[in-house]
């Protein structure tokens, strides 16, 4: 039988600003990124996250960025591998701890935005990212493309990776997404949910530029900013569930 | 025979900037207060203060703040118990991600500055803190007053507590501290020190008005930003050697 | 003829977090209290709020606060009066750059959350407030509760001042406001605008506990977060030209 | 007669951290730049550093950088032009306003760390800063290297601009510096000093590779943070003037 894991960032509130539709997406999720200060979120909010998905039966991850909230993570910045280190180490702990507090674990971690999509390329910065999530707890699962250099280098040095395509972005033929939004444009929730199932239970996705490529997709990111996103969440659920998809967290979809 | 922890604030540089003398100070004190990042304190600084402090065989502690860098947490900010709570979390959860890092555990935590002020007479402040500390980890030791909210309800919530006494600060008849700093001005660490001996040995200390109180010295704070503070580091460890007083970290101290 | 202004605090969104109807906001409003990036606004934010107020043709005015984004500037901080008049002269010199770069002037100052609520009781905030605007312009009109420090302090000073009063908060009678918002109960937009309507012509308000007192009201405050905001703003509009009043600027309201 | 201005970084401590050698710097420089609080400076800080200035009768600059308090703005970050623009012009006017209390003028802008090495290299990012500067003031001076978008750049818009040469850094061939510090090892002040009186009056340099090439000199940069800088900056002092080098701000320099 197939298995999938759904996540989705969360927590990304800050102060007295809110982001996100929380509350409806961890209805459909199995794993929550969990914002943890540095682009979004702040101590508050990442309480009340946990608990959230506490309540929902939802995996609790972290969601390491680069310190710019006022670029909300998103803007590359030159930092050297060690400060990267130091970086995730600190958010995760922060995240663990509220964790902790209500008797959870984390289960794994998806770095943010350019973080995110910076280490994908770079060895130097996956390994910083790949060390800190080590030894903060040699069980936790580093979500990536299925092609990068973070699934490389978690394989190599034996932390558990996933590999994780998106139900709202455009993949490529090297195994990255096409940043700009396919699904800001398409409301075609139905299609989107097929395209799902078909990474899933085939292996294969239809690229940016038309190419028919494998993939493997052992978690499948929805964004929580996507227009309409809790109506795509939805449909992705019954599409994966009539295609007798188990959709669990994926601790237990990697073996 | 008397045993005395001696404590000080470390790792307040931040980024470029440096602050106090960490190197120096680890040579004379047992247990080190460590900045979370709030008041001072950024990831990389707290790695290589942990780190410093295990060299040293320094026990490790969270100094945690208000959100206040530009105050550096001396500023009181009237936040509700629910926003420190979360606040020291955050903050307990990343400094204790660097120290199980290093296989260290944190022994305590001393609130910096306005929030250690206001926390000793507030008692919903108190118990915020109390409450993070306790949730993170049952034995981790508390600093406070010997008269103080802080203390009090400690001891109702069965949080280990530590009282602490300042070398190099005047203290009161209500069990608080003058915050003028008297070392700033006097230079005779002999002096000091030896008032450092009395208050371990005899319980006692004359107060900024001139009464001779008692007073119960399990922890000695020595400030890292006051002038000379190795001098008067150096200084008090040699008179409590030289009065038979065993200088331990404070889990040894405590019973 | 009668004559007010309405004011709105305005750009206090904040890089992807978005906060606030101003497009909306501004078609009723002549005096846009604008946020500069110490509890809300960034500069970018900045830039676009000024363009937006100028293409409504409505007066633009600095909405400084303490430096704390994580609480929205409501929560008050010990500054020392030192600290607060730098603070507001940054963060005037900010916004009235921006200002200058379109050909226009700031009219107006109307400081932020607990920075507004403290100053009217304590002589030496006002007067940190006042000194760093009367600095920048003499001729910046500064906006304060009828009866209040901030107030008796300009008159003293030379400082242009504007009395306030609220349409959707509750008026005290020693001439502060409730915090709790009624607003955010009553859907009676129409007896609020009535209450505007009465405050302007007649100098007249019920306070929150039931008492008919003077008030005199040169410009209204529509908070942009009171539920339906604009529709209050809508029929307080009306209601004033029902009445034969003339909303202006607070330059053309006050002599 | 030969002029040149000398110019040094200024106003970089931040709350209580303390950077620099600011008082003893004033009394050999004509140009303070003067960080505006994104890399660091504070409100605080800037006044007090205006007022210095003006004290020392020392032209006022802005020093504007990329937001990253952390990594002391030296970090390059991926920013759109707009967002450049935006921080410039915020940056300058919050230390204009500063610079207007005291009835002074900000004579020139020199962007900080990454930002200014950036901005050599890319056109849209000197463009970028021009434009922000340029709307602030047509006659505020921009300091640039000899060859660079920003000179170019500037020369087309119409924006004064100072040719920069480094009493403490390296040359190369292109017109950029070398980062690391040739001034950290070296201690011999009077050959360095020597250095700058050839750049002044013969407009050659030896570069980091040995070259001897052509360079102008309107303004030489002594970092305030290399090690002896303030005897660095006296021996210059007394060899341009041996060498009847007349030293003034850089609006008494370039025509």
């Amino acid at each position: 039988m197939h298995k999938v894991d759904l996540n989705c960032d969360m927590g990304e509130s800050f102060g007295l600003y809110e982001l996100g539709n929380d509350e409806e997406m961890m209805q459909y999720i199995t794993s929550a990124n969990i914002a943890c200060g540095f682009h979004g979120g702040d101590p508050h909010v990442m309480r009340k996250t946990v608990e959230l998905a506490q309540q929902h039966d939802v995996a609790i991850g972290a969601h390491p960025a680069f310190p710019d909230l006022l670029g909300f993570g998103r803007r590359y910045m030159i930092c050297t591998p060690s400060e990267v280190k130091d970086y995730v180490t600190y958010q995760l702990g922060a995240l663990r701890e509220f964790s902790r507090a209500i008797g959870a674990q984390v289960q794994h971690c998806k770095p943010h935005g350019a973080l995110f999509m910076k280490a994908m390329e770079d060895r130097q910065l996956a390994r910083a990212i790949l060390e800190a999530v080590h030894e903060a707890d040699p069980n936790m699962i580093v979500f990536a493309f299925n092609r990068s250099e973070v699934y490389e280098e978690a394989v190599k040095m034996g932390v558990p990776v996933a590999k994780e395509a998106y139900s709202d972005r455009e993949h490529t033929e090297s195994g990255s997404i096409v940043l700009t939004r396919k699904g800001a444009e398409i409301k075609d929730y139905e299609a989107m949910a097929q395209r799902v199932v078909r990474m899933v239970k085939e292996g294969r996705v239809v690229t940016h530029n038309g190419k028919d490529v494998s993939i493997e997709a052992e978690t499948i990111c929805i964004h929580g900013d996507t227009p309409g996103a809790p109506n795509l969440a939805k449909a992705i659920v019954h599409a994966l569930r009539a295609a007798d998809v188990q959709i669990s967290p994926i601790k237990h979809v990697i073996k």
